[in-house]
């Protein structure tokens, strides 16, 4: 099984969880109204061409046409069923990136490359050394901003990449499931493009800016309509299930939730990293989601070292474990709330400063 | 995409939907408490074992360990998932039946044979006829009681195939999502005999006998670890949601809702039998769940005919569209309550006097 952050189910007690980056807002309170009214609606089937529910998608996204939406169980979901639809032989992803790209390439016997593709710091993307590389009839995959380094690409480097993707009849798949985090993120989002380029497929999820992973809500945006079509025919029937449609319902309307999530974000992600880039022997990376990636420079603790010690003050964090062309004194935390922050702040210094003595 | 009953939402009026097989007492109502009290929970991830959720479907089945039971995203994504798993050539499925089983198998690129295997008026199975056939690694899909035909096989008859299927290195699935309908339905269930079968694959779900396909639960059952493992490797991490683990943590002991749902097949199911089979023109076939198959004698008026004139009473039946085997005059309805029964009945009865005028 894949290594994955939120796992605190393996431990038997109160946790403080940092490896999941969940909106530290909780569930939007709209989904509970809206599930105690929809109740019944758990009685009959989903309506499996999903209208609505794309119909809500489109109302939130805007500039797409309900023809352009594919929802599923969840964004891994669309991953998986995007490439079996697309039948090319090699798919792209970076180092570091989330696991289940890489699965899912393998999965439906791709050509799975690897590439060390951010430039230093994670600033930034290194479009020669993909562009160089491509074959035809390739899957080119990136998350954006990216899990675990927080990288966001700017749209100028993804409409070039486009347009050499496009000479080499290849596609390119955004995984915008973090992209609402991001400073400015509607401008942020590759979106507008969708009716530009065919060989474009943009990932969203409700999972990570609306705080409800349980849920299970991805959507795909493209205006390819034979990938739609491919993707339905490998779909399984009813992928998505009536509590995520009843989300659907109303958490995109939910303005007062998205105000304090994004008054959130852009308060916490510079407090948190300025405090903790003030601790000696810590590396913070710049991130434009609701994580922080960073570096133990002290050769004498390791994250998984850390880890141990964190978890006495019960705060869980997500290892380097699982993340390709990453060190063992790399690791990643979500951003939370004040309180929570804070706490790891001071539990942070007390760890460093006891490991200098 | 697949032809399934239920899909009311292509009708602009309210429809008494007969077409799709859900105990029409509804949602139990333990679900709408539990989900207030977990609303909380679908702001993390679920756990991607199962644990509570593995345990909480084994108190209800009974004879079985947590290590013998994989979740999914409804039973069609076990169904998906155990065909991909297994890698074997050969699918041997009856006709007529679900047609998701074809779907699967030709998905994962499987020879799907479909056989003519049930008896003078669907009551059994002619066993020899399908043993005859069976290739080494093979698989062999049967829905038990069958949709939709609503025949259910005997255990003797079951045990015989599972002695043979052994000897030919081959692999039994039977699809038990209507066997809590079926009459004294622990002694219909194969679900005992696990332990002693490893060639055996058992599929379940919360969908039909607890009234929630919004929910999206099954579950495979099965003493072969090998496979277990094998479609946990081929599965999406977090496919089943957390609506779906809150409704397994009441359900099963709702002995109130079922009781009431055992009451209530037990009763409509030889009420429906027996007016319908009183009707002049109307063959009905026995059925062993929460459905009836039945058939148009008279040539003047087809199933696609009916359905038409049954809407004019808001009334939608099954067509016999995508199952194979079956003539234009076969169709399946659902047993609902007295009520919507007997307005079914009275309905069908005002057509086909019409018709025969």
């Amino acid at each position: 099984m894949e290594y994955h952050g939120g796992n605190i189910y393996e431990y038997n007690k109160a946790i403080i969880d940092f490896s999941s980056n969940i909106n530290p807002l909780g569930v939007p309170q709209c989904f509970k109204r809206a599930l105690l009214e929809g109740i019944a609606d758990f009685s009959v089937y989903p309506d499996r061409e999903y209208k609505k529910l794309r119909q809500n998608i489109v109302r939130y996204i805007g500039n797409v046409s309900i023809e352009n939406i594919i929802p599923g169980n969840g964004a891994v979901d669309i991953i998986y069923r995007a490439l079996e639809a697309i039948e090319y032989n090699n798919l792209y992803i970076s180092t570091p990136t989330f696991s289940e790209y890489k699965r899912a390439g393998e999965k439906v016997k791709m050509e799975v490359q690897e590439i060390d593709l951010y430039k230093h710091e994670y600033e930034g993307i290194n479009l020669g050394c993909l562009i160089e590389n491509i074959k035809e009839q390739s899957v080119v995959l990136l998350c954006n901003p990216n899990n675990p380094t927080g990288t966001l690409i700017k749209k100028s480097e993804f409409l070039e990449l486009l347009k050499n993707l496009q000479e080499a009849k290849s596609f390119l798949i955004i995984d915008e499931a973090f992209i609402e985090f991001a400073p400015k993120f509607k401008d942020a989002s590759m979106v507008e493009y969708i009716s530009q380029y065919d060989n474009l497929l943009i990932i969203r999820a409700a999972t990570k800016f609306f705080g409800m992973p349980g849920i299970r809500l991805g959507y795909g945006i493209t205006s390819n309509a034979e990938l739609i079509k491919s993707i339905e025919r490998n779909m399984e029937p009813w992928s998505v299930n009536t509590a995520a449609e009843i989300a659907a319902s109303c958490i995109f309307d939910d303005h007062e939730y998205i105000k304090a999530t994004l008054d959130w974000i852009n308060s916490e992600r510079s407090y948190l990293f300025e405090k903790l880039s003030e601790l000696n022997g810590l590396k913070v990376y710049n991130s434009s989601s609701n994580f922080l990636f960073l570096e133990l420079l002290d050769e004498k603790m390791d994250a998984y070292e850390l880890q141990k010690k964190l978890l006495e003050y019960n705060i869980l964090i997500r290892l380097p474990k699982g993340f390709n062309g990453v060190s063992r004194y790399n690791f990643r935390i979500a951003i939370k709330d004040r309180i929570n922050n804070d706490i790891l702040i001071s539990s942070l210094k007390k760890i460093i400063e006891i490991n200098k003595i």
